[in-house]
């Protein structure tokens, strides 16, 4: 079966075609500034592109967004893109493409799907992808099905509560996230560089703050990496622990940003913080890897969710 | 179709009859001080007089244990049983009704389906049953289907990590379960106690000391009751807001024995501890609400399990 894979991130659309067994990526088209009708015009664009290379022999195609995918309204809510609060994506695809089904769901869930069909987590029936980067979510397969809550929001747990008592300064994105996400290392780096008037390491300068020279600063020793990135460890374990004893997974894959830019360095320490507080039998049946796709397990991802969800539909008919 | 349902508890084994639409409950056997095989053996009696109640009408049996149950090597591992770590129930059971199908679930998988059946969570496809009382511990319906993990350990929520750092006094039974159970309410009174010489009120005397007592002394004002509860609060509001987060359910019921036992007058408070630390939009499509079902809630979901996995088998043959 040839299905096409569609992956729309922050700055691009990325594009590939399954053929043949084979997998072929690269295609892509820059969002720029474009908003609400343009990125679809894009997407629709790309996927021609892609039909085309395919010679019309593509059957279907899944399509990976950045938020919430409501599977019963048809809507799209991607706070990244403008205008994309209740999208009605698939109705305006649907207008392009009257013969061609198209599968839409979040890229979290897209993730674990690439993770579990080509990556670290092949053929487990229980898996969850822990991403960490701009934010923190999770993809998760639970008894060999993608879990996606009510209304497709599941898996958000950037916003998980770890550390009582509750302060204000977490409520724009949620407590692990605040302190966990890429921009939550530089965020807590800068708390800390506010109250220590004493520090004289290389991030003195707040311009040359970024997570990932966090994460390679703390081989160094710099005493705010060590700080930041000590914290982030514990929160990430703690996140890693209650996903362990919740779902009983056979694999968390940590990718996502942080994790594909050396921060899978620490994931021995991570596994050691986990197994303070993770319900013990779930603890010792795990095992925690780090993303095999890295970038890619989204647009991986979206070709196994075409692929899978047009075999169900044709075995129903 | 008439079923048999079998809930094993902490005292006693509990048996109903779902026949011609109705369901007959009050059959009991005692466990005393029963062990292994005499467990198995309550058990078979407590079917065989069911069986003989239905005139041999029972199609199917569904069973609820009180811990992991691992349904590829048919094994249940119940801690309060004695004998019964990795314990072939499945075998067992077969031994004694060669042509009865038996269909075995943990008891939180259960709670959970008697409330998606005939209680609160009434046709719920994402509905989560928080259940505290001698432990605390999660029955998850996700999508329709119970979620057990890859080895029957889903929903160990008595571990959730709530909050930094790490204490080794957690290590037996989890973070949340150590401050947020029925005992756990207890051991916390005991703590504050323990470093508070001027306390005289009504739990001067340590053996007065129950979680039933602390919820009502709460409401007199009495000052150990009013922390140990507001202490719980933040903990069950935070789990409630972890599992809105991961879940995005439509309801998130709360029973076991605690609740049962006048702990649900905490919903609002526990509603409102939620709302500060969940995802926002999946917060404000939960309802959280009390079992309906009560002490009852088990022995419906196993009736409910062995209608719905027979339904299934039926169809599939």
């Amino acid at each position: 079966m040839t299905v096409i894979g569609i992956d729309i991130g922050g700055t691009k659309i990325s594009g590939a075609l399954y053929h043949d067994k084979e997998i072929h990526t690269g295609e892509k088209l820059f969002l720029g500034d474009a908003c609400g009708d343009e990125v679809t015009g894009l997407i629709v664009s790309l996927i021609n592109m892609l039909l085309q290379k395919s010679g019309g022999k593509a059957l279907a195609v899944g399509i990976a967004i950045p938020g919430i995918w409501n599977e019963e309204t048809g809507t799209a809510w991607a706070p990244n893109i403008p205008g994309w609060i209740d999208y009605p994506l698939r109705h305006k695809l649907q207008n392009h493409f009257c013969n061609l089904p198209i599968y839409i769901t979040n890229d979290r869930a897209c993730y674990i799907l690439g993770e579990v069909w080509k990556g670290n987590a092949k053929g487990c029936r229980d898996a969850v992808f822990l991403a960490a980067g701009t934010g923190i979510a999770a993809g998760i397969v639970a008894g060999g099905t993608v879990l996606n809550g009510a209304a497709g929001a599941a898996g958000a747990i950037g916003w998980m509560a770890l550390s009582k008592p509750y302060n204000e300064k977490y409520s724009a994105v949620g407590c692990n996230e605040y302190y966990a996400s890429g921009p939550g290392l530089v965020r807590y780096a800068r708390e800390i560089l506010t109250s220590d008037s004493n520090y004289s390491g290389i991030f003195k300068n707040e311009a040359t703050l970024d997570a990932e020279k966090l994460i390679i600063e703390f081989e160094n020793g710099d005493e705010v990496a060590v700080a930041v990135i000590n914290n982030a460890i514990s929160y990430w374990g703690m996140c890693v622990a209650n996903l362990v004893s919740i779902f009983n997974p056979e694999k968390i894959i940590l990718g996502g940003g942080v994790f594909n830019n050396n921060g899978c360095r620490f994931r021995e320490a991570i596994y050691n913080e986990a197994m303070k507080w993770a319900q013990p039998v779930s603890m010792r049946q795990v095992s925690i890897e780090c993303s095999a796709l890295g970038e890619k397990a989204g647009i991986y991802g979206a070709l196994y969710y075409a692929l899978e969800q047009e075999k169900q539909h044709v075995s129903h008919e």
